[in-house]
């Protein structure tokens, strides 16, 4: 299979590369690192970065911005940072996608537990949270030629220190489980599922 | 109490218009009809709309718009619509509306049972109605002074019969159900509730 893999060297990206790359061609994109590059926060960069890549049978995306900050001075820009990199990227990354892909093939997409399970100064996280969980099962029902869709909602993850504090009593996912929820979206048979790692 | 009613003319506004009409002051709210007009799509517009209705006890939003429309052919654009209207329009009122509220409160928004019960056609609403789910779960814990929100989510309304026919097996909801839940939310003392109508 041939699998592009958005974030890749990122925190949780760079475990679900070792963990996909033993047995499959993996592309691995950021937007500075990486075989190939992409900004997904631009419907042009993904439309170009899909022409260079060319067809493939899976494409994971660990990637994606949020704005973290108090309710209370939040802004409509703070908030569209959010809205035009985690959300949109996604989104479009699927939009787009769908004409490129294999049939067969699948999107799995990364939200995260502050959809359901909020924490202070994450409102735009949850709001984007809660959109790409709604995006992955709706357009699970209109995807054509059997191709997949799924979204792994992972909580804070040990490898993510920095975060833990923001997270009072969550204990932080293991890196092990958050990567398998990735595996099983990819290479299980499911659609339209929100894997929580929690 | 000074209830503020955004969409007080639509298909379910003007039912939660009449509810609460009877024992409050109710400001009606539209982009063109109404007591007062607002842009929800424009932060500029809903800053120079508070200034004007001033201090208040409750809004009520039941509008914001999404795009229908089959997934294969949707765009970035088509996406973004609903994204300014339904999601960005009710994000905003809140986030602005958060230094014109009276303390003690609230706010309601109105999301849909497509969230979690998704149809054909319907992937941009569906996203949309996830996030302000989302967002008013996480916005429920960082509001100050004692300030609610919550969200109403109705399946497809009685007084709505040209959707029927994008809603295979659905019983549409009675008027009267759908209005009572925006009542409880605003007279009720719960915040950060997702009120399921269907
Ligand atoms: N870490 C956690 O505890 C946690 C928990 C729940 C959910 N999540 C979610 O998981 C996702 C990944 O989190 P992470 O902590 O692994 O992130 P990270 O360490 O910051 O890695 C981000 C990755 O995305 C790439 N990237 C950044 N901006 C991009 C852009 N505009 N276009 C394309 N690629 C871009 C980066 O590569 P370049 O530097 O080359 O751009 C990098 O590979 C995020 O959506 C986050 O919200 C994380
Ligand atoms: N109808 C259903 O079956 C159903 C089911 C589930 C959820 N919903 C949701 O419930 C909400 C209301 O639906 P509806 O069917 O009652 O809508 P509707 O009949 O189209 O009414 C929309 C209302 O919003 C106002 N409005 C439109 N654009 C506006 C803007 N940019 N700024 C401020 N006000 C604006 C309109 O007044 P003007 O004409 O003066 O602008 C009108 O009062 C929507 O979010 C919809 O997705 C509806």
């Amino acid at each position: 299979m041939k699998i592009i893999i958005i974030g890749a060297t990122g925190t949780i990206g760079k475990r679900v590369t070792a963990a996909l790359s033993k047995e499959h061609e993996v592309i691995k994109v950021g937007s500075k690192s990486g075989d190939l590059q992409v900004d997904i926060s631009s419907p042009e960069s993904i439309e170009a970065f899909y022409k260079q890549a060319g067809a493939f049978d899976a494409l994971v995306c660990v990637s994606g911005d949020a704005h973290f900050g108090p309710f209370a001075t939040m802004t409509d820009a703070d908030f569209r940072k959010g809205v035009n990199s985690k959300l949109m990227g996604q989104v479009n990354l699927v939009l787009i996608g769908q004409r490129y892909i294999n049939p067969k093939g699948s999107f799995t997409l990364t939200s995260g537990s502050l959809a359901t399970d909020p924490v202070a100064y994450g409102a735009n996280a949850s709001t984007l949270n809660g959109a790409i969980n709604s995006f992955v099962i709706a357009s699970a029902i209109e995807l054509e030629n059997g191709v997949r869709i799924n979204a792994v909602a992972p909580g804070v993850v040990e490898d993510s220190p920095a975060y833990f504090p923001y997270f009072p009593g969550d204990i932080p996912v293991s890196m092990e489980r958050v990567t398998q929820a990735y595996v099983k979206s990819a290479f299980g048979a499911q659609t339209g599922q929100v894997y929580l790692v929690k």
